[in-house]
């Protein structure tokens, strides 16, 4: 067995704000030899999320977050190099939740066996991994959504957006999503097939909103929070379900805006309306990972589900790519780092 | 039959803002005559609620409105003057939901008997009324709330917040409520027996409630809103959950305040440590009222549930009364209004 080493990128300092690279830190360490059960795997390709700034520390969040000093975490796809369990294969390809680094033991229970052959492997970590699993825990665990209801969905040009808004789709909901910029909201329409899409960018937005909302809000999935939800909380209906499944605009916020507070207001509505607000967390809900992929997979291998995926290359761009999530240059397409 | 007139008061336009004199109307109308299955009956007393400002309409609430010229609603206790209704006879003492006049006609299909003998007849407006079925309705159908769990209350000296923090007590929960001055703070400990009272007028009760929160929010009954609800929102523990009554200090709010926006902290919240918030509104759920009156009797009769009220004298004291609900002079206890 030769002797291999390990880059990770261990957690060097909670950031206050948004991550910066000084945040990580590249360390090197031996692999260790495998014991009888074990098995080693080598990543070659690593999911960019949102929810991993809270896996860094946010000051007031129940998110489980990384010591100090532990590899990044964050679900990957890897092939098995060495095996000494029975039921894992040298070239297997399998779907793991170990993080930034490149190598990792494991005794094969976190591991999810991947048909490189059925799908594009990166699948496990978009549609049929944990984006997926987020958008339809969301859009199906937490609320029952009405058919025939309008559905709104912020982010929608985002992963996890994107997937809740065509699950709405399939749900039998009026989908209305919310993007930034003309190309996104053209996304939501031609490509996804949404009823309407709203552009929260453009100077009439509030006018758009009213216009594409003439019977209200029934549901709503919330991936953004910021300046745009008191615009579009006005339009809930009596019994609206909101499912808050994040808050990217506020993430890494550090101080709360000045101006009107909306605060009241929101509590007027929940009265006024009887509006319903839940949230979730995929970390302690994955016991329902396979009734998710039971349900997804052939909606993804058929093509009613669709996604876009964006690639990077180089292990050593990790940092970056998830701090870009957050910078707008983003292109709302799944993120995924490939190690050479 | 004597011919009858019939005082009424009518709403007489929809306030913007705080109920004013000028949106109510007295007027005199006739009597009708009663028809076979019809009970007449004389209004002797009126509860004084705060939903009655959102009867008069509110913009953007879903609750029931009063059309205008019509009576202002509410629940009364009265007393059968005549009777052509098997079912009651002249004497019966009923509680109704006429609102402000002195008479009222009924196919008795609307009215509850109650019995003079067992309790005061008052207490069919209170606790044992749409008072106590708010709390009711609100501690038990809304959110499980778990014993050994802390509740908070807002509100808490009011004659709903206290039926709550008493409900919650008797549910087995830690009970924390909220109230405005050393006076009420005192009446819910020594009184209704809470483990803290928060004083939400004092300088210190930022300080006050983070002391008397060390295990912080798992159950949060919301009668009030306004400028306290950020800093008790803090303390909100993982999978924390609020039920939205009430918000008093918002409901005649024609602008939302400026300053800090605690808006996305709210979200964030949730998101953070999926907090989830409901409401409802009595008049769609009293369905459930016998369940009520069936649990809560017992509590009354023996004590475990205590109540306060205060009584004015006069119909012609009915606007006034509903108006110091909200001017911060009224004592917290029930007002009921008696006929002369």
């Amino acid at each position: 067995m030769t002797k291999r080493t390990n880059r990770q990128y261990t957690l060097a300092a909670r950031p206050r704000g948004p991550a910066k690279l000084s945040d990580f830190k590249l360390v090197e360490v031996d692999v260790p030899e495998l014991r009888h059960g074990e098995v080693l795997f080598r990543n070659t390709l690593f999911s960019i999320d949102p929810y991993q700034r809270n896996l860094m520390g946010n000051g007031s969040s129940e998110w489980p977050t990384i010591d100090i000093g532990d590899p990044m975490g964050g679900p990957t796809v890897g092939v098995v190099v060495e095996s000494r369990n029975p039921d894992f294969g040298v070239g297997d390809t399998v779907q793991s939740w170990v993080g930034w680094q490149d190598f990792a033991v494991s005794n094969g229970s976190d591991l999810r066996k991947i048909d490189p052959g059925a799908m594009p492997v990166s699948t496990a970590l978009g549609p049929l991994g944990l984006t997926g699993f987020t958008a339809w825990y969301g859009m199906t665990k937490v609320h029952d959504f009405k058919p025939g209801g309008t559905l709104v969905v912020t982010g929608a040009a985002g992963s996890v957006g994107s997937a809740a808004a065509q699950l709405g789709k399939l749900r039998g909901l009026r989908v209305v999503g919310v993007a930034g910029g003309p190309h996104k909201t053209a996304f939501l329409r031609d490509e996804l097939g949404l009823d309407e899409a709203v552009d929260y960018k453009a100077a009439d937005f509030k006018e758009q909103v009213a216009r594409m909302l003439p019977d209200g809000i029934d549901a709503f999935f919330e991936n953004v929070g910021g300046p745009i939800f008191p615009v579009l909380m006005e339009h809930f209906n009596t019994d609206a379900k909101m499912t808050v499944c994040g808050t990217i605009a506020d993430y890494s916020e550090t101080e709360l805006p000045k101006g009107t507070n909306y605060l009241p207001r929101l509590i007027t509505l929940i009265h006024y309306r009887f509006v319903s607000i839940k949230a979730f967390a995929t970390p302690y809900v994955m016991d329902t990972f396979p009734e998710f992929l039971a349900e997804a997979t052939p909606l993804v291998t058929s093509g009613q589900l669709k996604y876009g995926e964006e690639f990077v290359d180089g292990f050593e761009r990790l940092p970056t790519a998830l701090m870009t999530l957050f910078d707008g240059s983003h292109s709302g397409k799944k993120l995924i780092v490939r190690n050479d």
